[in-house]
């Protein structure tokens, strides 16, 4: 007999994630605010619920893929959210990026009501989430992680366990963002100063990723930032800020001191200010830029 | 008819360096405070030259590779230096890791004497020497660049040129130099965080290094990392240091903000100030994990 | 006629406040969840309400000085807070040092409710209260800071008005307070380095405190610090780190990058990771002193 | 019988010192670059000497007072130095603001010539030093201090000994002028973050300068700060960096980590980039107004 679960959110991730699911053979029950985002998924056989609530009660195991904290928050814990319907012992897997303090609520109340809660953070892009191919790192309980597995296994090449707090998952998913933002400061120093002194930044970036700086994070946002591509990318300053004030918080929670994320806050800040709020965040680097002197991005194409 | 070349100082990396040179065919002029390390060159064909001075009196090609700034100016303006004899229109070809202001004063010198000065910076470990895959950046005249390139080409499988002024070379070494720390106290902050809250750093080490995080700056310092071998690796907590304030002074040249080198000088400081002068500078991590509170390093081993 | 207003919150500095309200020939209505901190003002004639709501169902203008945030926010918005029975047109003065945000919502709901919203912030401790020379930083509608101005002169030897917004007066309080540890952070670094160089802190602390650095911020601290008196003194290091958040929070509302902050909140989790999260906020030093390499406090005396 | 003393470099400061000393009725022998200066000093009795050398030929005691390290370097170790001609014991004191390295290498240079060498830094401005009232840290041998006292106070209104290591006296008047950037660094924050809020910087300027922060560091910067005066006062930026790199380069000798002195570093380079290097360094305010989106400053007066 088959087994059906729950899906929430169905963004570009959500969605292909539900997808890999149904590929492998699960009836899923869907919720998203946006209904035509389901509609191909409805097309090969997925339910459509009208609220999160009514996705829970048809199911024991309910994912959600939540654009952030306060959406999470909402789909989980408010007037028509999943836990109000999810029965004892029924799993929320949680995969959106969340602060640790979401998190913790997340895990205090669906203990309080005699529901499981697990993390599980991804990493990879929506096409690596369509090829299966996406990291999965699950924090929660054992048992459960261990139940999962099999769900687990549609959308991601590698599951890794990285603890029995569900926060765990989360926190690692922050480290993981906060070494992109980080990376992008690096570099942007190396370039600017570089510039400055009439070096094309186009040679040292390849002098850089055909030596030992030859990682994605290099090679994709290195190559955003030499050529200035501030604009037809993906994520904005706005959610870098987002990530990155969720990182210090964390830091926080812990009392560990992260002195270069206070660095990539006040650089995003400032880009912020100069009224790039909804550009890429790899124009970080027009800020170092700026700061040192160097003229105004080309903006002659 | 086969044309002698001068090499002086080698140690491991200018060792490797010139046996290239010598396979490809050249006779090499040689010299080494240490004499015993020209020894092999020797019985393979190199003549040993009692100071710096006598490698230019025999060759109009001198390459040098220091260890330091300091190193250099002896061997080149010091009273047997390679300056005090090498012809006009001779070539002193730069390999060492220097300080601008070091690099500057070279060719300013050099061009006074009616001599020509190239850097030519490498990057690659001596093996990779050995094997004739270094990259190497040169400055400095175009036509002494177009001249030196089959001398290069014996110990590097890509050449860059970065620009017309010798000093250009000296940056992006200390660029791609700096970005070593960089990356250290970066995975420092994410390694320390994720340990404090009960990941083990292996963990987060591994999912890194498989996914975003897979050049061989993070797989090589971050295993030297998790695992807490401060002892035997390379390069010293001191080294790191040269090397940053050498970063921060071209900074200061073209008044260019840095604020992550700052941190870098900061940490390394302090792991001076803890007695780890001498221990492999991927240390730093063990200063981030002690301001957060852990505790020390495992010494149960 | 004499007229009736309200007081909530009877800690050190509002107890004194209302003391002084109450000199003037004010009748209090006041409230304290700690009823007994009230005797003696009730002795005087104060009333003695049992819930906030009760305080502003007797009286067109409360007073609040709360702890912080979440006391303000329940006594005012909760179930039984003041914002439940305050007349329309009635006025909450809130004195508390709250963050930017809270003091928004206070501002934004009160509005709804049809009530006025002003923030009077006070610099100086206690005894001052009692003198009447507390400094009052009001922001809110024109009207009615004049219309409180006389109830602020019995405690305060001087108003500022800083805007029409009270969020402000509430920035204004954050700035100041961030001043104090940017000025511990300051004088850290240089004891410490000077301590290192064996220069004794007290002689450098007197050549600043007699020459530019003689403001009761640099003698009052500087003296804590070089005594070591980390243990008798006024507010712990997590009220240090509470500020700090708040006024670095106030600088993402506003996208000012505020490096200096960053560094005080470093070193402010490193002190809790130390263990000192309930010491005088001045053990900042003990943090720069040892990152630096000197030897713990002083214990013996 | 009076005694003869030297005095080379009649800057502002130094001629006032000089001035003092010939008030109490010494005979000075003085040496200046720009032999104007000391016009009125000769007609007073003072003899002109042409060289350093020739100063110290004349006398025990030789005060200098030039502008810098190099300038130093030169009037004491060069050709026309003092110290070819001063008699051994004679007594070199070095009024200058030097770098740790430079103070070192004139102890150490003195020393083997059997010279002594005593730093005695002032404090405050050249109309203090007319009116003897000048702060003089003193670092040295002890009976070199005892032998000079009678000398400083004629400057001089407090001496203090802080050390028997010359150095020490350098450190301690590196690490005040620190404290003037770095002040300036943490008004800047809260002037840019309260501007952007609305609030007139002049009204917290106010409220500072009455309340905790009344040192004359903060009125007399704050005061130039907020009216945006930075091109009619006293000293540039470039000397800023100077002395912060001075006070960093002393921190790195110590191993004692200095974030503040770091960000007032960047900030004083990227007023550099920003055309701003000549002119007074307050305008590190404007660096934090322009990074956090404020407009630039007003001109229109």
């Amino acid at each position: 007999m088959t087994q059906k679960i729950g899906f929430i959110g169905l963004g570009a991730m959500g969605h292909a994630m539900a997808g890999r699911l149904m590929d492998a053979g699960y009836i899923l029950v869907v919720y998203n605010r946006t209904k035509e985002k389901a509609d191909d998924l409805v097309k090969r056989g997925a339910i459509f619920a009208d609220t999160p609530a009514s996705v829970a009660q048809q199911t024991d195991i309910v994912f959600s893929m939540m654009f952030d904290d306060a959406s999470t928050e909402e789909a989980t814990f408010g007037k028509d959210g999943l836990a109000t319907t999810l029965k004892e012992g029924g799993i929320h897997v949680c995969c959106s990026t969340l602060s640790l303090g979401q998190a913790r609520r997340l895990l205090e109340q669906h203990t309080q009501r005699g529901q499981k809660y697990v993390s599980a953070n991804v990493l990879g892009r929506p096409p690596a989430a369509q090829a299966g191919e996406l990291f999965v790192m699950v924090a929660g309980e054992e048992e459960a992680q261990k139940h999962l597995e099999p769900y687990f296994k549609t959308f991601g090449s590698r599951i890794f366990n990285v603890g029995s707090d569900p926060v765990q998952a989360n926190l690692v998913k922050l480290s993981l963002n906060f070494m992109i933002y980080s990376t992008i400061e690096q570099m942007s120093e190396v370039f600017a100063l570089n510039e400055k002194a009439g070096i094309d930044p186009k040679t040292i970036f390849e002098i850089m990723t055909n030596s030992f700086y030859t990682a994605p994070v290099h090679k994709n946002y290195g190559k955003l930032m030499v050529e200035h591509q501030y604009d037809n990318a993906g994520a904005p300053v706005t959610l870098g800020l987002k990530d990155t004030k969720m990182f210090m918080d964390a830091g926080a929670d812990y009392a560990v001191p992260l002195p270069y994320a206070s660095v990539v806050r006040d650089r995003l800040l400032s880009a912020i200010s100069a009224g790039d709020a909804n550009r890429d965040f790899v124009v970080m680097l027009e800020r170092v830029r700026q700061e040192g002197g160097l003229k105004k991005e080309n903006t002659e194409k």
